[in-house]
């Protein structure tokens, strides 16, 4: 039962292991940072001979394994905007995408702490990804959605057994029924919880190690609620620290000018998430109004030195296209990152033979059948 | 332009690097047995550091790659009729399925013989993953389905440049058509294709490997072509006649009731698969009512001590429904090796104590959408 405190990112107040925001002040929780300073071994990374996910065990906040079968995410070499850059595939994991490495951690973490039931407001990724490890670990998930939620999206999260509690009204009605329902249970937003993000770290350990324990010039990450982009960006801070790695990469996040809170807040030049409207785009899976973590997302991006963007669905579908005709299928969300890409390379924040990776969150599967 | 004869395996004449089938007698053709055992080399079996299918560069009968991203497909331990046994992942795979594995080394094969197209007859995970393949080697990808095919299925194939050609009539007929289409062209079943079999053979070297240079005691498959079970076992095979493993694994191979020419035939001591209709079933995906490769099948699944059985709907339903409340989503196809697992626990042809490995040859979300 031991393991590290959860921190408020604001406070500084100590969170109990099951809390999904701060009681003093609402604020986002972190997993205490100065605990995997003085735990994370600084002569064995690795986790042998496991790879992916729990390969990385003695540098993650958990102590035991909770694991569907999760690979080191392979690389592809791609052209993008007449570049060659490097795809990182997360459709290879278990639920077909990035959300399994949050995932992992964060039902590994409940369990231990003795939740017997998961609540989440989500009918995408994160919804299938936290039913799939629920139904592993033994944990009841239940499961809030939109009423008018597609069909097939559905029928991977009920396959695994959860509780589908369909609401009416907007997406916010829909967090708001999970938060209220889940008073006596607990509610574990992905864009919340500290272990979901302490997760997405194992993104950048596996980029290292591929790398020849290096790391690439930039990242390009498609950006909502910006977990993988905040733990990535954490994940190779944390090899720098340490030595392992001799720098850091550039971060940069793209989102959907249908949804482009951190985007409009950096033209701004504002530390804050903007207010903004939510439009029509096949990016909907990035398309969080108001990221709890939009703060720290801003500050990781700008202590890497890279930039935060955005673009239509004319640019999105003519990158999805680009990446099809090579073989390379994927979800319209995971477009948006190489779309955004070709906006850096045009516009000079990127050079054409800089080391690029961008994250392929999921596969196109996902989105096919709808 | 170097490489393996390529020859009949009925009456042994070699036949040219693009031939489909024989010209002399119409049999499958196969990689030359005798060049593989020549060329392959005996102490470094591994083409570091990569993983996955290119990682056995050495033993393949093809000498370039043609990668789109193939991990090494993961394991995952689950419950399943009473025993803990090992699932391996190949919905991991680039485009979802096990076929990645045949589809690069035949399209890579087919590109350094010079063909500028491929002519194939399949809506499933056979075309998709032959088109996403034939996109990324450069060469047109003709995909002739059934006029009633699913519309999600097609989405896919369609993303990735293919052409489509919908044709009236059963599946015969749509065989047909491609054949007498390809006249001029390059067909490239993956039933018939020498190289897409020797692509499965990637998947015993894999377990083999992370077995710690061991096998399991039992490998259990879904068969429909078959081109998975014979690929694993002539892998397994090769392995053990190098000295590399001590043993190989007894192979069942597990078919629908609706369609079981192979088990038809092991049931009745025959050595040539049997006459079958053609039922309505969940497990469309592996309804072959010839295999061109039958009697290779049967050769194979008798030489390492196993059997061929079948199961029906409600069986792969229950089997789909363990699956899945562990938080292992599958496509109904792979439930039926499961579901013909635990029957040969209850018919104590396999006992729950043995290693068993089962493939999951592709995700759930590839049947999720229809
Ligand atoms: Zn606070
Ligand atoms: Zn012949």
């Amino acid at each position: 039962m031991d393991g590290p405190d959860l921190r408020c990112s604001v406070c500084d107040v100590v969170a109990g292991p099951l809390d999904w925001n701060c009681k003093a002040c609402g604020g986002v929780l972190d997993v205490d940072a100065e605990h995997l300073r003085r735990t994370r071994p600084s002569t064995a990374l690795l986790s042998e001979p496991a790879q992916g996910v729990w390969r990385y065990l003695p540098w993650l906040p958990v102590s035991e394994v909770l694991s569907l079968g999760e690979p080191t995410t392979p690389l592809v070499r791609a052209r993008v905007g007449g570049a060659h850059v490097t795809l990182k595939l997360e459709g290879a994991l278990p639920t077909g995408s990035f959300k399994d490495r949050g995932s992992a951690l964060m039902v590994r973490w409940l369990a231990t702490h003795g939740a017997s039931e998961v609540v989440v407001d989500s009918s995408g990724n994160a919804g299938a990804s936290l039913a799939a490890y629920s139904a592993s670990a033994g944990l009841t998930c239940h499961v809030f959605t939109p009423r008018a939620s597609a069909r097939a999206k559905l029928a991977q999260i009920a396959a695994y057994g959860a509780v589908l509690h369909e609401v009416d009204g907007n997406r916010e009605d829909v967090t708001n029924a999970a938060i209220s329902w889940a008073a006596d249970g607990f509610y574990a937003s992905h864009c919340w919880n500290p272990m979901f993000v302490a997760g997405m770290e194992t993104f950048a350990f596996e980029v290292w190690e591929q790398f020849g324990h290096d790391v690439p010039d930039a990242v390009v990450l498609p950006v909502g609620a910006g977990t993988l982009l905040l733990g990535a960006a954490r994940g190779f801070a944390a090899l720098h620290e340490s030595g392992l790695a001799a720098r850091v990469p550039k971060i940069f996040g793209v989102q959907s000018t249908a949804c482009a809170p951190l985007a409009t807040a950096w033209a701004a030049g504002s530390p804050e998430p903007a207010e903004v409207a939510l439009e029509p785009t096949l990016a909907q899976g990035i398309c969080t109004r108001r990221p709890p973590r939009g703060r720290q997302i801003i500050e990781a991006v700008t202590a890497s030195g890279g930039m935060l963007v955005a673009v239509d669905d004319d640019a999105l579908r003519r990158s999805h296209e680009e990446l099809a005709a090579q073989g390379v299928f994927v979800e319209y969300t995971s477009a948006v990152a190489t779309a955004g890409l070709v906006r850096l390379f045009e516009e000079g924040h990127l050079d054409r033979s800089d080391r690029v990776l961008v994250p392929i969150s999921a596969t196109g599967l996902k989105t096919s059948g709808t």
